[in-house]
């Protein structure tokens, strides 16, 4: 086992004798992994007789300005626990590798559903995420690929671009792992300062509260507006918590709604800024059908 | 043998004992076959233990105002000449089998490879193409796939996508197929009226005298505007030709030339319309390296 980190070696790997025929399941990263990584990791090796986890952070999805240069990197760690998880090999390729000379193909979701939440504020970010998820999609040709709930709206978008486009994988997305206080597991946590360390669980705190907002049986417990207005009066009362979004949309399309519906879906979804760091969380909402 | 229709019955078809682990040739068409199509057939079968012809007529890749409800159409006879050619089964699904409820995913190659020639006169055209040509690779899963060299620009932007998002699948262009006075087989010929069917030799004819003129040793041989107006006054003394373009552009990404340069390959490309009817032509130029 080792890290492999080009494309002919993958393909050398793939078609072994010992490896080729055999289910196979992909887990895409950015790296430095952590609790919900190896949740994903450990789903696919239950699932499939070989891994694959490539950590690739990938310079499409970042704007200029954002954090591409400083996100957090640690291979050889991510290595160890990759393969305690399940990982039969880690793919950590160089850009290069993935982009070759003058590539200029991008695959593109669009509609609400990639306008909406993160898309608003980081326009050309989903089109980085599926036009690589789409290359490593051909370059390992998984049966099942998995992501995490934690990016809900990178999850529906990327089950979107397979549907669409008729890819040969089965897209499986796991729960958001969170640490003991609820704070969602994030590479980004570590910029987190202890002060904001302790107010990120507010995130967390406040979709619960909406949550049981939902399920008080008040005259207006499905609203979205009051939802919304829920949440936010939470995620206010930490100082250094700055809002980005607090959304609640329709939970395959991310269209906007008005109240939720019986037997339908809603993700409530936000994004909050402490300091530099930007995390996000969220939560599947659904009313029961009586 | 039959015509399927719906890819469930592909699926069952690719996956049968009889044909997985058998190597597949896909020759993607929008019907109407000619002895081009039957070509590409031919070198499929040539090539592969199985070939699979689709006949898609697809709606994307035309603009509003284009001929997509008049393109001629003709499955019965399609499929004759497809097994005759060789192929093994003929894929004709609807629009509906192809683009899920609600699809919005598009797979686009940008730069001058794409806006250039064809691109300049129907803007939307290319997109359609790589869309729809991404999607039937991810239905059919071919080893290799043939197009070709009569919509040189499709191909070489179909090899571009191919090589930028890792697909695979390896595309193999074959010759442009000609009639015998010279003019570029093509569906959409059955249009042309018997005087404009006698005049549309002039678009081989023009791209001949170019390379007659590149190999004449005069000292503007290999000037780009010399060679261009070569073809240009051919065409202009036929009275129903129009001329839609006549470039002469980088033979792998269609960047802007001056000069026909030792080594390397020059794309000579035309289109001209005859009433409605737009033809399209082209001749690969090259210098011998002396």
């Amino acid at each position: 086992m080792s890290i492999i980190k080009t494309i002919e070696n993958l393909e050398a790997w793939l078609t072994d004798a010992d490896h080729r025929n055999r289910t196979l399941g992909l887990v895409p990263t950015m790296g430095y992994l952590h609790e919900g990584h190896c949740s994903l990791i450990r789903a696919a090796k239950a699932d499939n007789d070989l891994v694959v986890v490539s950590v690739f952070v990938n310079p499409t999805q970042f704007a200029p300005g954002e954090d591409f240069e400083s996100y957090p990197r640690n291979i050889e760690r991510d290595y160890e626990l990759a393969v305690d998880s399940g990982a039969d090999i880690v793919f950590n390729p160089e850009a290069g590798e993935i982009y070759v000379q003058g590539a200029s193909t991008a695959v593109e979701v669009s509609g609400e559903i990639t306008k909406k939440l993160c898309g608003a504020s980081r326009p050309t970010h989903f089109k980085g995420v599926t036009t690589v998820v789409n290359i490593l999609f051909n370059i390992v040709r998984p049966d099942k690929a998995y992501f995490g709930q934690k990016d809900a709206q990178q999850a529906l978008i990327i089950k979107k671009m397979v549907r669409d486009l008729h890819m040969p994988v089965e897209v499986i997305v796991c729960p958001i792992v969170r640490e003991k206080d609820g704070l969602a597991m994030s590479s980004r946590n570590i910029y987190l300062g202890p002060e904001e360390r302790k107010q990120a669980v507010c995130l967390n705190c406040g979709l619960q509260k909406a949550l049981e907002y939902l399920n008080s049986g008040s005259d207006d417990s499905r609203s979205v507006r009051k939802l919304i207005e829920v949440i936010e009066n939470h995620i206010k009362g930490q100082d250094l918590a700055i809002i980005d979004y607090v959304r609640i949309l329709d939970g395959e399309t991310l269209e906007e709604i008005t109240d939720i519906e019986p037997g339908k879906t809603a993700l409530a979804a936000v994004a909050v800024k402490f300091g530099k760091t930007r995390l996000i969380d969220n939560r599947v909402l659904s009313v029961e059908v009586r």
